[in-house]
Formats: structure tokens, sequence, C-alpha cells
């Protein structure tokens, strides 16, 4: 095994090699803009990962590994139109660079892109690879879809909510998980336990990303705090609010909520003391670590070597545990 | 081979029974609302149509043949994003009925949904079809990219004209004839004719539609005369008609091209009277002649049995001819 950061660095040369055309510009630029930006790169690096632990050969997983980080950055670059969202990773989103044709069409031409390199899996598994993908963007679609349905709803469960962030966030990180150990020759049973890993940590990631939202440090953080809270997002924390306050705090919470010229930080400061005097914080670190638990049952089920186990390991309580 | 309405009506039954899931709702009506719209459903067709004609398979085609037909769709629904179109096939295009956000995320679906379907392409000939698709999906981006690029350019010119047409309108008709092909199990080179028919035919169509506009019978067109006049929108007409104006007819074009307040009825009737003066409709006629031509020549040097060649010369001579 090597070091996050490794896997990390194969991606972006692989991304740096992707060799796009150049004309027409407006279709092909937005895609080099967005590709080129830094990122985790966390996608491509646990289908390295998963490779690796496996003894799977490397070279033959980069090429699948890129597709779904083009494929997560064409559903982020789709996202931010109907968002409305300007900036992305501290740069103006390419509807606002461009304007939403562009997005459009340069996100339509990414999916195509992703589609392409997923079908370079080598053969033996390509099969299931090219399925296991389609059926992941689909449900990731569905995600979105529940996500944007929720935004009229106020009777949104914390089950539904739950399904919601599996499907728009976690089944990508299970998809990266089963494709690596799948290009590795792990068999279904095993690849399957991959994709638990994967899909365990990503709600644990989500439901941390709820936290930092309104509790984290907005130099680490990277965003803006309190986004979700003065856009009544249908977060983990605003739904179990809903569910929970009574009496005065009900009353406040309704209020922030019904409110459209709350001054943000004043809104941002009271929601965040109402989520406080309900104990949010703590329910939501116990949920992060029932996910996180999973994540770490379906790893230990593996039988990894110390070290493949210990990279898993690290990882996971990285971003269950994560400040940025 | 069967007569064409044959083709389509296996097409529309194998669409028919595509048993999309219903929910979230927002995601799946929209994609049975394009889908069940009664259409010529061309390229499917095409696909099953190359296919019988050399003896091949048609239900290991029916699947990859409705691929191509999701895919036009998905194309359709962007498109009229885009292009802020209203009205598609006589209803309400799916962001007018719906929203943006809806047909951008159901668009997205229907193009995985159209992978999915590819991706079912016997396994003989999967890897080419799947590669043909994916090229095929690039430059139709790409030929939607140039044309919104031409709407604020003045100097566009006929070769680019036909480039663009090539890679929005005709690549899509030459990859459904040559992927029947390639289910029956033709070679290489074979496939590469059944692809230049298509792509000809393609060519010739769309240079037809724009004849159509100009030109064409508002009740078996089907839809509104003279929005291409309305909209300066730039067809191998007006490339041709602004190449050759001169005089009085070049100052007259460039006034109505330029104002924004002309009546409708009065720019449409006066730009067709220019298009009459150059000799446009000859010209036109001319080009698809010539077009229809390289698409007989594919034909003939295929060597099909006469039941098939009289079956695609017919449709040949039919698209070009169409009134409709």
């Amino acid at each position: 095994m090597k070091p996050y950061p490794a896997y990390r660095e194969m991606a972006d040369t692989a991304i740096a090699n992707l060799d796009l055309p150049t004309e027409p510009r407006q279709l092909y630029e937005p895609i080099t803009y967005v590709m080129s930006q830094p990122g985790k790169r966390i996608r491509p690096a646990l289908t390295l990962m998963a490779c690796d632990a496996l003894g799977g050969n490397l070279e033959a997983a980069l090429t699948p590994a890129i597709a779904l980080e083009v494929f997560h950055n064409f559903t982020l670059l789709h996202d931010d139109v109907m968002d409305r969202a300007d900036i992305r990773r501290g740069q103006p989103t390419v509807h606002r660079r461009w304007n939403d044709n562009v997005a459009i069409l340069s996100g339509d031409a990414m999916l195509t892109l992703a589609n392409r390199l997923i079908a370079q899996t080598p053969a033996y598994c390509r099969e299931q690879a090219v399925n296991l993908f389609n059926q992941t963007a689909i449900e990731i679609y569905e995600g979105q879809q529940w996500d944007m349905d929720f935004e009229t709803r106020h009777d949104v469960s914390e089950q539904e909510y739950i399904n919601m962030i599996r499907l728009k966030t976690s089944v990508l990180l299970g998809c990266a998980c089963k494709l690596g150990a799948l290009i590795a020759r792990a068999d279904a049973a095993r690849a399957d336990k991959f994709y638990q890993m994967g899909l365990n940590l990503g709600i644990a990631f989500q439901l941390k990303d709820d936290m930092l939202d309104v509790w984290g440090d907005p130099d680490t953080f990277g965003k803006e705090i309190g986004g979700d809270i003065a856009n009544n997002k249908k977060t983990f924390l605003l739904i179990n609010a809903t569910a929970r306050a009574t009496g005065d705090d009900a009353d406040e919470l309704r209020r922030w909520l019904n409110d459209p010229y709350a001054l943000r930080d004043q809104k941002v400061t009271a929601v965040t003391e109402i989520y406080n005097r309900l104990g949010l914080r703590q329910l939501s670190l116990e949920a992060i670590g029932r996910y996180n638990r999973l994540a770490l049952d379906a790893l230990e089920s593996l039988n990894l070597n110390i070290e493949a186990r210990q990279a898993f390991e690290s990882l996971i309580n990285q971003m269950a545990g994560r400040d940025k």
C-alpha cells in the first residue's frame, strides 16, 4: 500500500493526461476548467486503494478510476446549475463563468467521456464494471431528485433523508471501492463487502458535512458556515430539530424558517443555539459513529493484510472526523 | 425485409416495454412523456433495417436500436432547454411542462439509460458498438456547440455549416446504420459503407429540413413555416444568401437581419422572396441531390439483394424528397 497522497497524485496525473480536443472551445474549456481544479480525488483514490489492497494491477484500475472522478465532476457541474450555485472550490461555477447552455452541454460531454473511460475497464470485469457504473449513475440522479423534492416538503423523515444521501453521495463511494476490487479480480461476495465499506463511509462523510456547516471552522472547512441554515436546507440537523423541538424552541424555529427577511447571521446564530439546546451535535456524532462502525465492520470482514487494513481504517476515521 | 412501418412498430413496442421506475416521479415522468410521443423512429428503424438487410438477428438488434432513440430524445430534451423551445411534436417541451431542473436531470438519466441499453449489445460486437455510440455522442455535442457558436457569427461558410449538420444530425444516422450492420456481423469495410449511407442520407435530410422551413406546406410539415427566417437562424439558405446577395438584395437582407422590430410575417415573406430571386431553392435541391447520390452510391456498393436495396433506396429518396 502507498500513502493516500500517492493515489491522489496518480489520479491527478491521469486526469492531466486526458488529452481532450480544444475545439469547439466552449464545449471543452469548461471540462478542462473543472477537472484541473485541485480536489481530494476521493473516488479514484478509493478505487486504486481497493485494487492495491487486493494486490491488483494499479495501471489497469487507473482509467476506470478516472471515469468516476469525471462522472462526479459532471454531477457537480449540473447540480450547480440546478442549485444556482455561484462558487465551487473557491472558483466561479461553469454556468457563472460561461452560461447555463455551456454548463448543460459540457456536462453532457463529461458524462459521455466518463462512459468512454469506464468502457476501458479490462475485459475480464468490464461488463460488471459498466453495469455497476450505470446503476450508480441512475441512483445518483434519483438522490438529486429526492433532494430537490425535499425543498418544498416539511415532513421529510430521518429515514428518507438517509436514503437520499445514500443515493446522492454514498453509492458512488461504494461503487469506487467495489470497482477497485473487481479489477483486482475479487469474487462477488468480497467485492460487495468493499461496496458496503464505501457506502457506509459515504453516509458518515455526508452527515459530518452537515455538522461542519453548523459547527465547522470556516478557515479549515473552506466554505462559509451556516449556508444550510440560511437556505432552510433539509439536513440531518434541521429534520431532527423539526421533529424534536417543542414549546418555545419549536415556535422560534418555525419563525426563522418562515421569515424570508431574516438577517443571515442572526438566523444562523439563533438556529445553531436551538440545535445546541436540542443536543443535535451529540445526536449527529452518534449517527456518524454508527455508519463509521458499519464501514469498519465491512473492512474487518475483508480480512485484509495489516497494512491495507490500517490504510482504510485511517481513511474511514479521517473522513468521519474530518474538519474540512 | 419488412415494410418500414413494421420496423417502426418493433421500435415502438420495445420503447413501450422499457419498464421504467415510477419514483421519484419528477425524474421518470418526463422520460415516459417524451418517449411515448409518436415519432418516426428513424434511427432504430435504420438499425433494424440494416441488420435485416444482412440477414442478422432482429431480436439482438432491438435493444441497441432503442438506445439510439433514447439518446436522440435526450439530445432533443437538452437542446430544447438551450434553445428555449416551447413546443416539440405539438406538445409542451419538458422544461415548459415541468421546469429547467427537471429537464436537465431527466435528460441526464436518459443518457445513462441509453448507455445501459447500448451495453446490452451482443458480446461479439459490444465493444465496437459502445465505441461507435460514445464517439457519435461526442460529435453530436460538438455539432450542437458549433450551432450555438454560429448564432453570434456572421461569417459562417457553407463548408462550416455542412460540417455542423454532419455532426449535429447526420452522424447518428450513420451510427444507426452501422450498428445494425455490426450486429449482423458485417466486417469493418461493409459496416463503414452502411455508415456512409446513413451519414449522407442525414445531410440530405437536414438540407431538406432547411428548405421545408421556407417552402414547406405548414399542414404537412407539422410545424410553422418561417421559424428559421424569423430567428435569423444560420441555415444553408441564409448562409448562401449572405454570400451571394448583391446590390439591393444585399441591403434589404441586411436590413431584415438587423431589425429586431420586424413583423414576423413581413420578414418571412420578404426574405423568402430574396431567396427566390437568388435561386436558392434550386441550389438547395442540387446540394440535396449530391448527398442523396452519395447515399445511393454507398448503398449500391453494398451489393445487397434487390429487396433490401429497394427498401433503402425508397427510404433515401423519401427522406431527401419528404414534405414533412
